[in-house]
């Protein structure tokens, strides 16, 4: 099951195409990956000043199928795909509710890095067992 | 009694001075503006279609007191100070929770205008009514 | 040989992270590709203007390799690799300067759309030739 | 004189009103306060690493007289109002090109603070010196 995260489109997510400006999809990814991650214990905030490390994405692929509009309101979903030791894989999407319409789908690869230097690192132990749980 | 609204701070609200970026408590403000319209019954989009026009921000002024971070809630607060024929102006707070230190603090004023040629408008009456209300 | 042009990384740019916002490598990319078709002689908003098209994004495809930090002066390429008649495919790449280290790179397929129904639609002839000239 | 800056305005800048977003004009304002340091040689992240001090915004009052849309060509100002020991205030103003019609005006303070704790300090003597030049 993917974790669920509602969305509802403001002013700020709009271009002059009268539409969600493209690139707002992956702040809506984000803010769904991030819920997930709080869903299970991890937040990042909090695990930066604890362990010094924290998640930076490494590479995006998105695919934008119908736009969205001023006042919608979308269901943006995260399911992790793979977990390996210095990254994980999430796929995402965000269906127009209430219908259920895909407007965007797409995977999000994030590598965990220290914080001070940026170099990759190993996933801190308790967040891999939290969402292979 | 103020409209109040709840937002979290995700990675896309803040900047490298590791504190969320001034200019996006203005995109708080008006989640909270659009929201309290929506609970009296105004939905933009809609009301764009129907009746040719849209508010548009004319003077803001904002004062930033502390930073909020990453991960942090905010209540934010709109709450209207006065009504003319064309344009409202809407006292606004961002406060922290749980604890309600207040982080900014400001005053909006959005006018009605032809969503054409841009000129200023008078507003619906079914819109003053329901800030009046 | 890629169109290029110049960026500058302001706070607007960053986050928390102390780095560019990965999401903000798509403006970049856009800034690039507009200015290679304002090079061409294809201006946007005069182009909806005069033939009620416009294009919108499809897909984005893109690795962030290494980070940019506030300050950095970046060059971001722009190099056409594929035109059909509804859609355009550009590789894109975004270098820091004076170095020349990749900090990004991807592939972005924009498609020409009726700007009010949003239908897919042939490219306006004298797109297709500027780019392919 | 104030210093003056180029700014064009890419659909990221827009929404779905056709017109450039308000809250924008705080960016298109600091890139300017931003360049008109860098020509008084002062470098933001490099006075960071030196001093361990920043600039935050303090309070921003901005007036938006006439609406920008895609394409257009600003120029940005930037002038030195008044200079104390913890704050700078800046007159800021975007400008219609090449007509000159002023699209939005206001006034920014900024105050200097420890990056750690984000403490009011005094600015450093030599950036002090170099706006008061």
């Amino acid at each position: 099951m993917a974790y669920q995260h509602r969305v509802r489109i403001y002013w700020e997510d709009t271009d002059a195409g009268g539409i969600v400006f493209y690139a707002n999809y992956l702040k809506f990814f984000e803010r769904a990956r991030t819920e997930w991650l709080r869903s299970l214990g991890v937040g990042q905030h909090r695990l930066r000043e604890q362990t010094g490390g924290m998640f930076v994405v490494s590479a995006t692929e998105v695919r934008y199928l119908r736009p969205a509009r001023l006042d919608d309101e979308l269901l943006v979903t995260a399911q992790l795909q793979a977990a390996g030791g210095a990254s994980l894989t999430i796929s995402q999407s965000a269906l127009l509710q209430p219908a259920g319409t895909v407007l965007a789908e797409g995977t999000i690869r994030i590598g965990w890095v220290d914080a001070l230097t940026l170099r990759p690192a190993r996933i801190p132990a308790m967040i891999l067992e939290a969402v292979n749980r």
